[in-house]
């Protein structure tokens, strides 16, 4: 059964900073370089009712490959060296039909 | 531009009850009939690092639909004698590319 992992975020950075697009782009590559990332993309968020600004979402066949993802050092690399400084809020959420 | 509205939530009923089956069948129905509501899907929330465990998920092709549908009697009926009884936490969020 395939999942969607999402997380909807907000960055320390400016809307629309160089910073801003730095650490998305950066996102992008790093992630979708994983083997098992379908579906990569990157969204803003816009509801007044949340305060969070983007949304990076994937869809995994199965768990298997949601957990190789979440092992993978080009993850865990993204995540201690862009995510961990740069992302001040967050909120993550995983849909299955 | 596509608006992609969504609320994750969580209901008083009991996981699989038929309050609950109950609940995501008139929703679907209900705000299925309202004219601009699009790919409209009830989907699982699976990850534990959130605590709610529905998502309703539609898609407007533009800001005036989303608007309509704000104010449409069944929506606002949806909400009035469904929603504010039987969900006991939420969270919307709106992506845009």
């Amino acid at each position: 059964m395939s999942i969607q992992h999402t997380v909807v975020f907000r960055l320390a950075h400016p809307a629309a900073s160089a910073e801003e697009r730095d650490f998305l782009m950066t996102g992008h590559s790093a992630l979708t370089s994983i083997p098992g990332v379908a579906e990569f993309t990157i969204r803003r968020q816009v509801s007044g009712k949340s305060d969070l600004t983007h949304q990076f979402s994937m869809v995994f066949a199965d768990q298997n490959a949601y957990d190789a993802y979440n092992v993978h050092p080009a993850h865990t690399a993204f995540v201690a060296e862009r995510w961990i400084p740069e992302v001040v809020e967050f909120q993550e959420y995983d849909f299955v039909e």
